[in-house]
């Protein structure tokens, strides 16, 4: 199940002279906001001073029309954030805003970076202290470092230190800057707004607020927009870019395009590919709402096999923190997912999910759907078995708690339950796209930067 | 839009003796909480006391782990409530707990009542006084009034008095009771669970805690379960049923079971025969999501047009109540759905929704979609047109907003902007079911119970 | 110590066209807010409509500018409430606002009932019902029942039903209506202000927002004000007035006037006559602050031996609900009273306190004085000893938990701890005043009504 | 009025092996709340670890039952703060906590730099962020400059960097250690407790939990205690102590002992020297409550002029918020004080206060005092004039405000509508104390240590 993955953040900014920045910036949020639903906080500058608000939970819950009326300016950015380290604390919260020799720096950060500690260190021995454990404030650190004449230049000396995966918005008092790291590792992606500029990481948050797709910011790449319009700056390194595949395989709203690729499609595709590689005999493909719908649609479309909705999905799942007791356990995946009796019973079916991780999720679903009836259940994942840890900015579980990475194919099978059980190939996968330039190291343990 | 018709309650209750009941409320409120998102409750019983808690928002904001384990017992009654009149305040929250001569009741409703005004009238006669607007309050003095010695007795002479939509979860000290007016506007099913019962507004919430459907609660029936059992009390009085159609075309989960009817299979045909009524030819069929997708789906399987989802919907729509300034009205329906241009550009499209009320919805969907490249749009709804306000618990716009009140076929395809314009007949409707015992009201004006 | 004993509410109600009376009423309870700390509500008419806004807490945390903004007209009453009864629950807030046959009402109440068991039943048996537990629900429909013609009249019906303590401040959407039980028990007065009038449970309310002391309200009166002016109903019947003497002793605000009596001196004259009736020989008199203050300066005046502050307190005790561990007992009444070491050392003590009730305060603050040096400690209480619980509106503890119910004058004094222990005797606390209109059952048991 | 002047902090610290000290830093906090009411933190550590809980508004408010059992361990820091820099932010709020090379701190700061500019210059040059405004986070980024390889002796290096006023409490996993300024502006004193140690910045806060005061923390002493016990490092400058003679006169509780004085008694002898310095001839000697009182009482006595309570204080004061409106001016000071006419009536009375800031306080309790009738009123201040600004962790208004710095005595007198106005002399007030050793900044311009 890909809702046992978790992207760690999404990034927005916008400059905009004479629009409700804050407000854009709200509404470029909420439709990041799968990207992360711990934190959210928006930060505005009026050329003189930058003003932030932000705080724990939903954006909607952060921001009341009051908050966001108090946020005046024309240069704003944004941020959700879903954290596995340092906790879900206040603190963490982004964007940070700090003082440094310059004047003042918000900055929004997704992505995790592989050589923290290191860098760390060399800091903490230059007398640096900490508030927070998240990378940000590291990066925060060493672009001050450098920054004391001028910021563009101190980035640039700073993306030479920074190995990992960092897309950035920056913004001062009276500049919006983004970032990317040299592989690319998370998606950035620039538009045009009524004669300003937007960044996001999603092109889905543009379509939002009504902006134009320009392009996706490019691995390396600097771009500054102030009063004299846009300018690039390209950190060259001969760096192969890694995009996160897994952006495609779940994270990215399906209606957003990366890389000249829309994702929905992508999706559909991945479900063909399926078909081909393993035309199970069955009744019915049932998608596992919503990660495994697009694909199911594919796998569908190339079997000839009729679609059905025989799960059924609350959409308020998600919503409650409260955990079925010991005594409760049945209910378990029940409260997000309903089987449909009639739709299932004496059918074999082949059930389409994006993953599996740890199998726990996966082995509920297929007992409900036998509860419900099924005779035969098939299960397909969009994507080849995950067998290593990303260090990248996404949250799988540890290596050891990876599914794959302990049992082979038919005890994962047996474990489950499932009749069958087939993984995407990695080579279907990549045929999809024109070009290879993705990490895979979860799939593969290709790491692109090494952990230290 | 569906979107734009509110329902105005969900009604849970559960006696299950040995069971953690308020925690199975709560998920069972959490299953229903598409019926009202503006207040929600648990009242519960341990034989001696009722135990009440209750606030306004969703089910999850309303209750923390530490509020449920505070109620405990063996019987529960849960709700949640939307409302149209008596505004947005805590007091009209519901269950609502009162003493009356033989000693407590918990009470929540669904409905409304078409005779409420003069039923007060009567009650102030005799020196009641009222705390809350609701028709709830009302019920709860006739009732009260009644069950001097005997209280099964007190809500069967009630029935006689109250005219209108009332399915009812009482409780008291002792008792679980289950009650539908004659008519049986509103939803009512019973459940078995572990030896014991569940009443719940839709049979979704005893899957969602694994319990079983027995039967709708009939109308004109009271079902009494206590330490003895289940006893039923039928109210006879030569009423032919009128169920609330929108039940099946909007309001209930697609996964619930309405007297043996799978909604979701219910609107799937719904489509099926709007392919046959209205034969367009177009390149795609697209479905307004979430409340056209069932109904595009049939309609695509018997046009054999080719179903894409050429709108996608933002997940976290609905969680923000700030509204676009009028500086920002193009972003409008943006924030719940984004057109993809890949898909829509130069087509001839279907597109299906469930009902149309003010217009002003569809009317920004169908500019969206031109927007993004649809070459011709025909907009087909799996309702007739709306042209008389619900009394009976629904809350639809006033009739002077209603479009189809006002405008005629071709000046509401006109203002809507779209190519074509097509409603579902009440005959094709009608169809689908095995008898015709539904109020029809919205569709033709033919009110079941006269309203005073 | 009067800490432990809680009067149950304040009343405030105004009538100014012109004024902005919810602010007006905000600054009323603000300075009634001793008397009740648990909840705070204001209602609001503007002729039309009354609006209500209730809250648990304080004054300051329940009202917000804004919550008082909307609450426009030229009527408001308002209230404070703490309780005994029926547990601290949102429910029980008040003002009360409720329809019965001639319009909407909002009441206020300071009291108690004694006769509320039998007049409840009579109402259950006429199938009335309780949402709440309090007096003031049964008041309210007391008077809707007499009151379906005139709501004077139905008040003056009312009364002779109703034993024991009510100042009521009752408004409709065009009246304010003051009520005063016939023993007079709690007070309430009558201002002017501006042109129009107030009425609240003590004077110190009118000086706040610059209101002018007209009268106290009579026991036994109704003053109905409206646009034609005030207008006053006595309600005659014989019986003699009976003050709560405790308002004087410990309640009311030491700035309020009260039956003409400054509470300050009168507090004053109780520490010269117990100077009088024990002149013991000590080097310094203490007050317990602030309950003592005014008493212990009154002592020290008449005896002549000097007043020093030998206990200081936090100004900021009684804003925690945290208590101290068993681990930390020591801590207890350190946490408000903290003893000065350099005053004490040595020293032969006079410390003068309102009443002892459990005994438990007093005997920590003697533990307090000794462990700070006091050489020899006597306790003078400004009240007789408690022997009997109220049953007319303020809370001591049950009689079994009065000191001075179970153990004789030598006991309480062994297990306090002091070297001697005097308290004020009733015909030396009655010298005070002209006359003996007073209720005295907490130290005599002469209950004026009979509790049933 | 005293109370338009603010302290800015307070600070508390324990180590204490098998205690609760988070609960017994909420008590000494609780202890120390009048010092700040903006915020509130407790650090804890358990040797291995430090934990944080902070929040804006008063201890109560911040710290749960719960929250405090969260932070368990055996050393704990805590601090109140009120801030006139920076804002009022939670960012801002103190204990900070930090990793810096060594391993985690928490600093807890009462007071302020005067070179803080200068210090924060050289910090960015050398690549420092800050992400507050605070003097605190210059004095962690100072410290951790040097603290390279061992904390104390970097705490030493700093001290001869850092010039002004800062009391601190600082925690490491395993250290509690207390620093003084060598000047000993703001006070900070050490306690023991069951074995272990307590710093505070009043010796009321041991009082509280039953902690013995040893002494008071001397200027420029470093105070490291962890499991070795207590070691003392004095930074030896030949700097002349200039401890803020403001504390004496309003800021410290009165049952505090600060440098072996107790504050109650210095408060009394200005009172004595005030009826030396200025005999006047008068009815009546009126405190203003409750930052007048200790002096007034001193009047009284040396004077032989009666003390009365002619002001009455409402003990809510100061928990509201919201602000008369233009309309009800008059309320004003009302809300606070309530003038006793009976008291006032036709007297010629002697006001005593501790200081005039702005002047429009005292303005409106003459006015007051006036409308209440009294006849002739003198104002006496236990304070020379206030003419000159603190920057050492007061906040007095801008020197343009103080009105003692506009206007002459003659003019003052007439503004505030007073019929005498004295103030105790610079002279009067050190001949209380044994020596000299105050900054007296305030009332003569004399700074200790120059801003810059």
């Amino acid at each position: 199940m890909g809702a046992e993955i978790r992207e760690e953040c999404g990034v927005f900014g916008i400059y905009a002279p004479g629009q409700d920045v804050a407000k854009l910036t709200y509404w470029g949020l909420f439709a990041l906001q799968h990207r992360g639903q711990e934190s959210a906080g928006i930060a505005v500058s009026d050329g003189r001073e930058i003003k932030l608000h932000k705080g724990m939970g939903m954006v909607a819950e952060v921001f009341s029309e009051e908050k966001l009326n108090e946020l005046s300016g024309f240069i704003a950015s944004g941020h959700v954030r879903y954290s596995t380290t340092g906790g879900s604390v206040p603190l963490n919260a982004q964007p940070l805003v700090f003082n440094y020799k310059q004047g003042s720096i918000a900055l929004g950060h997704n992505g995790n970076l592989a050589n923290v500690a290191e860098l760390k260190k060399n800091l903490l021995a230059r007398g640096a202290i900490f508030q927070t454990t998240t990378d940000s404030e590291v990066i925060i650190n060493v672009i001050a470092q450098y920054a004391q004449t001028d910021l563009v230049e101190g980035i640039l000396k700073a993306m030479v230190d920074l190995k990992g995966a960092y897309s950035l918005v920056i913004m001062t008092e009276t500049q919006l800057i983004g970032v990317r790291d040299p592989w690319g590792f998370r998606p950035l992606v620039l538009g045009q707004f009524k004669g300003g500029y937007v960044l996001a990481s999603e092109s889905a948050a543009l379509d939002t607020i009504g902006a134009e797709l320009i392009r996706d910011v490019e691995p390396g790449e600097i771009v500054v927009i102030d009063m004299d319009g846009l300018k690039s700056f390209k950190f060259m390194q001969g760096i192969k870019p890694s995009f996160c595949i897994f952006e495609y395989i779940y994270f990215a709203r399906p209606d957003s395009i990366i890389n000249g690729y829309h994702v929905n499609t992508v999706r559909r595709k991945m479900g063909q590919v399926l078909a081909k590689e393993y035309p199970v005999e069955a009744d019915l493909v049932v998608p596992v709402p919503d990660s495994g719908t697009a694909a199911a649609r594919g796998y569908a479309e190339a079997s000839g096999i009729p679609l059905e909705e025989g799960l059924m999905k609350n959409r308020y799942a998600g919503r409650t923190f409260i955990r079925p007791s010991q005594k409760e356990r049945e209910i378990g995946v029940r409260l997000k997912l309903n089987p449909i009796r009639e739709v299932l019973k004496g059918k074999k079916i082949v059930v389409i999910d994006d993953s599996v991780v740890r199998g726990t999720t996966s082995k509920q679903i297929i007992e409900l759907l036998k509860e419900a009836g099924a005779r035969e259940i098939h299960l397909l994942l969009s994507s080849p078995p995950f067998i290593r840890s990303c260090y990248y900015g996404i949250d799988i579980s540890n290596e050891d708690e990876l599914i794959a990475a302990k049992l082979n194919l038919e005890e994962t099978k047996n474990y489950l339950g499932a009749d069958g059980l087939y993984y995407l190939s990695l080579e279907g996968l990549l045929g999809i796209f024109k070009n290879r330039d993705f990490c895979l190291a979860c799939f593969n343990g290709d790491y692109p930067v090494p952990i230290t």
